[in-house]
């Protein structure tokens, strides 16, 4: 087998098959390939496509590259979850804990964030003392005692997904729906969970613009979880405005808490309950709904990623209801310049001004400023008097701070009449197939 | 301007400005640009294309990667050729002397062959003393002197199509024609010609395996050289079978001499003529025909073969007329085993059967055998007796020769009836447009 033959064969638009994949891969992975020949590969899989078990044969591929995750020592059932990203979206945050009140087993690895799109890393990093350096027998008791563990992504599994990664991303071929599929996938079959959720989300904010084509990703992503072994599924869900009312990392994880209190936005908490219904349907245990309602209400919840964030070494005390919350040294209020309501608040804009304040990453180098961030006070929707708070920044830079302020008021679209707005969740894809919840 | 961004315009059917090109052409020649993002470029070209002016482009940007040949000093209208290659095309050693008798200048750089196809220089290195290695002033000054001087690559005109033709022909992105235009265009634009003509051949021993294939090429390059200044026309010519009846690198310039002599075979006698007069025309001489036909007959055409071989350092004994010509150790007939017609004598098979006797390369470090060969004595149209001889081996090893007068038999296909023969010429790519001369 050569790969100049493989890179023909895909150029010359035929399927490749399981051992021309593999070829591929492993030989790329142990060096043996060089990175043109990989690059050109991958210019043709981006114009020419793959298909499902083009799809499922990459992904195989890259989990055999590196080692999996053994969680068969821990009990119960262990969940996983992914979101293809957005903006303010803490929404593992609520949904983990909720799964370990329940009694499932939350094992999960972790990116940083980067672009105007914050990580689950990033947000609970911004408490003083959080490690997610747990390896082997640790990570595995972490999971089994506290019914959650997070912690950064593991060079052992699917090393072809970073290498792969880091040449799409000079390449040109990153936003590709079988190669976002196949690396989203593989990682998460390393990972070895029984049950896998993902959260794909469309608009403004997000990778997929439409809801059609998250329904595309989803579809690719959750064949290949069911082909896995793993009880897959997504719910697709809007992205066009920032989820919930804060954005920037410390800010999130305050929103998270109070969300687990039964005080969070009505976005966040409808989400949420979504993709844990869908777990448990996927579970068998559809009935267990009103207990996650219960164990917000009981605080059980809460409870659960109190206790997961000490594990793993986090100061917890500003945490608790009575502590006074840190905030970033300026709080500077953007003010509406018009009166009417907010008939648009793009989420790529908010992200990348939020990512201007510290509260992302513009290169991987980038340090985060945990504090800053944006407290949105209104929403697409909502009605809003001229010279009333639109939202908050948060900033220890007062000058960057009052300019984010300007350019925040400008992101508002305001209009005179209300606007009717989409729901916040499209459909679902599951082994039932594609259900489309009425959205247009 | 950033790689990136070229990439994915060209990825995304957008079409590339100059500046562009240019930014990708000269940052890879200085090593700015690294392969991995060149080969995912040329895949991106190969599959979504260049339009004409992307085309022209690209190879006035590859022009642009080094030096130009200044042929002002030399006296008189600068004629080039170029083949897209085929099997026995010897075409160029008897058109340059022709052209040269006729009083114009060829001053032409030429490549080794590798595959099923033949080079000039192999074909005259076949002569002992011969050298290619003529420089500056030293290369003016034979073309000057005899009308006709060819010379190897230089290094120093289009780097950029070195190294992109070493990636390309890694990557899989070699047959496509805005790629093959302009890397043939840069390097006949760099030699800076007043004239050039090119002979563009299809069929099952060319490159490109239909006519409409081999327009579409021709179409390129014809509109490529007219955009640079230099009168340019292409012939299509059939390469179904090989041309001439010598197949072999000394056995080649042997028929070149005899063709030369007025006693070659017609469909190159022919082939050679069709390119002259497209030149004449061009030149603006077209009454000169006759006197081309007229130096074939008085000999002086040959004479200024033997001139240019002489000059380059060639011991040219071998070719007078009286001489003996060397031969291979070995003479093998191979008979046919039934009575018939010729019908088909696939060129490609026989170029890969002449190849496997020594007189071509498989990779470039392979040596050739120069007396290594085949001598067609039936072609397509002719009839043959059974145990009468197709043609015969010559080759220095008895074993091989005998194994390939085997192989060679079955590749002759033996037909009842006189097959209908398409004729040599398919039509003509010039300024004027596209002239079919009634092939079908």
């Amino acid at each position: 087998m050569r790969m100049y033959d493989i890179i023909r064969k895909k150029r010359d638009h035929s399927t490749l098959n399981a051992s021309e994949i593999d070829y591929w891969i492993q030989n790329y992975v142990q060096g043996q390939i060089p990175d043109y020949q990989s690059a050109a590969m991958l210019m043709a899989c981006y114009l020419n496509g793959l298909d499902e078990r083009e799809m499922l044969f990459l992904t195989q591929s890259m989990v055999a590259s590196g080692e999996k995750m053994d969680l068969s020592a821990i009990t119960g059932i262990k969940v996983d979850k992914h979101s293809t990203g957005g903006v303010g979206d803490k929404t593992t945050l609520v949904f983990a804990p909720l799964m370990a009140a329940l009694g499932f087993k939350v094992a999960k690895m972790s990116g940083r964030g980067l672009g105007h799109t914050g990580g689950t890393l990033d947000k609970v990093a911004s408490l003083p003392g959080f490690h997610d350096d747990f390896y082997g027998q640790d990570f595995l008791d972490l999971v089994q005692n506290n019914g959650l563990a997070i912690i950064g992504q593991s060079k052992e599994l699917v090393p072809a997904d970073k290498l792969l990664y880091a040449l799409r991303d000079v390449t040109a071929t990153v936003d590709s729906i079988p190669l976002i599929a196949a690396s989203i996938m593989s990682k998460k079959i390393a990972m070895s969970s029984d049950i896998l959720i993902l959260d794909v989300k469309f608009g403004n904010g997000a990778f997929m613009k439409t809801p059609e084509k998250a329904v595309e990703l989803a579809q690719a992503m959750v064949e290949i979880g069911l082909e896995s072994d793993i009880k897959t599924a997504a719910i697709i869900s809007n992205m066009e405005s920032p989820l919930g009312n804060c954005i920037g990392n410390s800010l999130e994880l305050y929103e998270a808490v109070q969300t687990l209190r039964g005080q969070g936005p009505d976005d966040l908490s409808k989400l949420t309950l979504v993709l844990v219904k869908e777990v448990l349907s996927m579970a068998g245990k559809k009935q267990e709904l009103e207990k996650a309602e219960e164990y917000i209400k009981n605080g059980f919840a809460c409870e659960k990623l109190l206790q997961f964030l000490q594990a793993q070494g986090a100061d917890i005390s500003s945490l608790h209801k009575e502590a006074k919350f840190p905030l970033a040294s300026y709080q500077i209020r953007c003010l509406a310049d018009e009166s009417g309501f907010v008939r648009s608040l793009p989420a790529e804009q908010v992200g990348m001004l939020a990512m201007r304040l510290g509260a992302g990453r513009q290169k991987k180098e980038d340090k985060i400023d945990p504090l800053a961030g944006i407290v949105l006070l209104k929403k697409p929707g909502d009605w809003v008097e001229k010279g009333e708070p639109l939202a908050i920044i948060h900033t220890n830079h007062e000058d960057l701070g009052q300019k984010a302020a300007i350019d925040l008021q400008k992101i508002f679209g305001i209009a005179d009449e209300k606007p009717v707005l989409p729901p916040m969740i499209y459909g679902t894809v599951s082994e039932s197939g594609v259900v489309i919840d009425g959205y247009k």
